[in-house]
């Protein structure tokens, strides 16, 4: 798998491990040590693993979540860092994403940071057919 | 200058040009090359830098931009990829923003992507106080 699919490929999962709201698959994706920023919609930057983490935990642990697709946008890789634009759909709303992944020497890419805000249109329609994540 | 208060320095000399509205400063800011994306909120995202940089043209032909100040939250170097976390006050609203730069060469970092998104509360208190930018 070339650098490129990795990365997109460590996307969806991000994706999958948020929709099945599977709380070991988050902690395996995101990087184990150095900085981590997480910025949820409205919320305050979230600025180390732990608050990371119990963001997702907390959100796993809230109602029961609707379905999320995302359509992958754009992938630019720079060095060991590989930045993954993308929209998403949760139910109705559509947001748009930046997922920054950093490659670790066994050529894992991990989730270093998210932030996702809200879009006013859904995706042009020349875009990707959306990927259904559950 | 070292590489994380050159990197602050960029990321200042962002807010600058855009308090500016200064195109000139806005595109020497902006990678020459290479991959580039910015997600203004509620925009699809701009993935080229034409794109880019006809944005912020026509943001600045707009309306007189109200004051902007930014708190500068987080920075992060992974290797030649810079990643800056700030708040964003403009008029009365509060906006969260990614900013990533990429360091050529000659050490100077450029801004290669932007996002920036509603956030539902001004910055803590417990922050450092904010730089008026204009």
């Amino acid at each position: 798998m070339n650098h490129r699919a990795a990365l997109l490929f460590a996307n969806d999962r991000f994706y999958r491990a948020f929709a099945d709201a599977d709380m070991e698959a988050m902690a395996a994706l995101w990087a184990p040590d150095g900085p981590l920023t997480c910025l949820h919609p409205g919320w305050a930057p979230l600025t180390t693993r732990e608050d990371v983490l119990g963001s997702f935990s907390a959100i796993f642990e809230g109602p029961a979540p609707p379905a999320i697709t995302t359509i992958a946008a754009d992938v630019a890789i720079h060095g060991p860092v590989g930045i993954v634009i993308c929209y998403e759909q949760i139910g109705t709303d559509y947001l748009v994403a930046t997922n920054i992944f950093r490659q670790e020497g066994d050529g894992q890419w991990h989730l270093i940071h998210h932030q996702a805000g809200p879009a006013n249109e859904p995706p042009p329609q020349n875009e990707d057919a959306p990927d259904a994540i559950n």
